[in-house]
């Protein structure tokens, strides 16, 4: 096909959610595709990772990334096909991981595009081998710092990264209990990926759950949503706890903080009576040293049937914004990634 | 003097503080002195440390120490002297550090007692050599890691802690703001101890002048107080910011959590988007591996004059309670010790 008669598609951030994002906030584009100039490559997108970062980027609060502009396409991890090539290092066919966004094509000087080669399926680029997967083991490791037997207590248990968690810390040799919300996810926590127990977060007893699984108390809080499950897992926090913190979901959307008490002075004094070290990162600040490291360590377990990752997929451009919305609500079940189609 | 013949005075406690701490919390009591068995040696007191760490013992909440029991010596740390010995690693006329409390005299069998030798000052035990000078020293260079440019601010900054905190982060090459009740305390603060900046928090521009005050953003935030000064640092902290959790005294006294809104969310959000590490100690987790090299490296600045205390000396055993009462609400001026006479 004449490249110049293609025509690309972008969702576009329309207007910035207050709250919960809704439809109205993005809005479908179409444009032209530029023509490549030397040393570009023209990538169609095959698949589109969503993840709850990109809740962040559309609020202009500020933060540790620029916030998108009105009309601006969404920011996303893809992988993507090679289809026409003025880059010696790219060949029409190869398939990259790109960073594309919520669109259908972008030319590209090639910088930061990475050859998929290997892996069980294209799209584990995006979740284990990619952005969630390195999160959760960066997280847990190097900062969780989990010892054989300790206890570990991960949410979003069967979600894009605390599957990886929980994963990485039963292989580390850990007590790992995952907090779900209930029904199938809870099963196949328990049952599929091998969790020591599994919760509803939701239950009446939610508290008296957790403090039931995790008898010895708690060493290592993954901290991937805040919220209840924050608060139930506090007092059950041993000495010298260790929290990563990596997302905190539940508040992406909250327009207001939640009423009083304002319990800061009591977390400040936990942390100090506990001896707590509670730590914020963004994966992003590691690639350079850390990802190598990963990479090595994830395709090990990988190729030894070690590690597994459940993908929730979506077919077509068009459901990205209804996927990404119920995604913000738990909606999925296992990582979300939309497949463009070929 | 016959030993037989002896009093002992103590100041117990009483009844548990509701809120601040009043004078009918401590009570006043005589007891005899036994006589010695072999191995022990009479310890009579000469220097009490009060510090604010008590008045978490004298409450019964679940806390890293036991609570004292009602009717209980109250504890800390005092330079005694033998008095009488039937222990053959203890002369009549030695100093030493020990843990008598708030009490003349205490039989002691040498378990942990530790001549005090060298010192311009015995009561240097108590403050710079002593928990103090290694809380400040552990919680600022192990935890704090400050690097050479780097803005460090820290409160009581004029106290036994954070006049020593300061002093160590300008040693190692950091922009140093102290944070003090303002006045004499402010002055001294600046103009002695070589503090780069010095404020009074209770101005009614504090949160401008310590913005002022940092005008390249916090790196370490040495947290000894909570309360407002938390509340003012937070939104200076920089990426990558580091918080040891010393001490919350703003909140030691406090019957119930502050009022709304609930700034956790907040704060667990502003801990991801700054990677902020905030980590609790208790500095008797520390003493068998860290209190040899922070001797070491204390006795040297000691003796090259790079670094001083200021005692709060209080005179007599009757004016504990009342000392302690003032330390709380931030009377003192400087480390209190309460001189109890020949």
């Amino acid at each position: 096909m004449e490249q110049s008669s293609l025509k690309n598609r972008q969702w576009v951030l329309n207007q910035r959610p207050n709250g919960a994002p809704t439809p109205d906030d993005f809005k479908l584009v179409e444009s032209d595709i530029p023509s490549l100039n030397e040393g570009e490559v023209l990538l169609k997108t095959r698949y589109l990772s969503l993840d709850p970062y990109m809740r962040g980027r559309m609020s202009d609060a500020p933060s540790y990334a620029p916030s998108l502009n009105i009309g601006e396409v969404i920011v996303g991890g893809t992988v993507s096909e090679v289809v026409e090539s003025k880059n010696p290092k790219f060949a029409k066919g190869d398939r990259v991981l790109a960073g594309s966004g919520w669109q259908e094509y972008e030319v590209s000087d090639g910088t930061g595009l990475m050859l998929v080669e290997g892996l069980p399926e294209p799209s584990y680029a995006l979740s284990l081998m990619g952005m969630p997967g390195f999160t959760a083991y960066h997280g847990l490791l190097n900062i969780g710092e989990p010892k054989p037997g300790e206890t570990v207590v991960v949410a979003s248990a069967s979600g894009a990264v605390g599957s990886v968690v929980g994963q990485i810390a039963k292989l580390k040799g850990c007590r790992v209990v995952g907090i779900t919300s209930g029904g199938k996810k809870q099963q196949y926590v328990k049952d599929t990926l091998g969790f020591d127990e599994s919760l509803d977060r939701h239950s009446p007893n939610f508290e008296a759950e957790l403090a039931k699984a995790a008898p010895d108390g708690i060493d290592v809080y993954y901290e991937n949503v805040g919220g209840a499950v924050f608060d139930a897992v506090l007092p059950l926090l041993n000495d010298f706890a260790r929290i990563p913190v990596c997302g905190v979901i539940a508040h992406y959307n909250a327009t207001e903080l939640p009423q009083g008490p304002d319990r800061v002075p009591m977390l400040a004094g936990m942390i100090l009576r506990k001896r707590i070290r509670m730590q914020g990162f963004i994966i992003m600040d590691h690639y350079e040293t850390g990802y190598a490291p990963f990479a090595k360590e994830m395709t090990q377990w990988l190729k030894a049937g070690q590690i597994r990752i459940k993908e929730d997929r979506v077919q077509g451009f068009e459901a990205a914004p209804e996927a990404f919305i119920g995604l913000l609500e738990g909606k999925n079940f296992g990582k979300v990634v939309v497949d463009f189609g070929a």
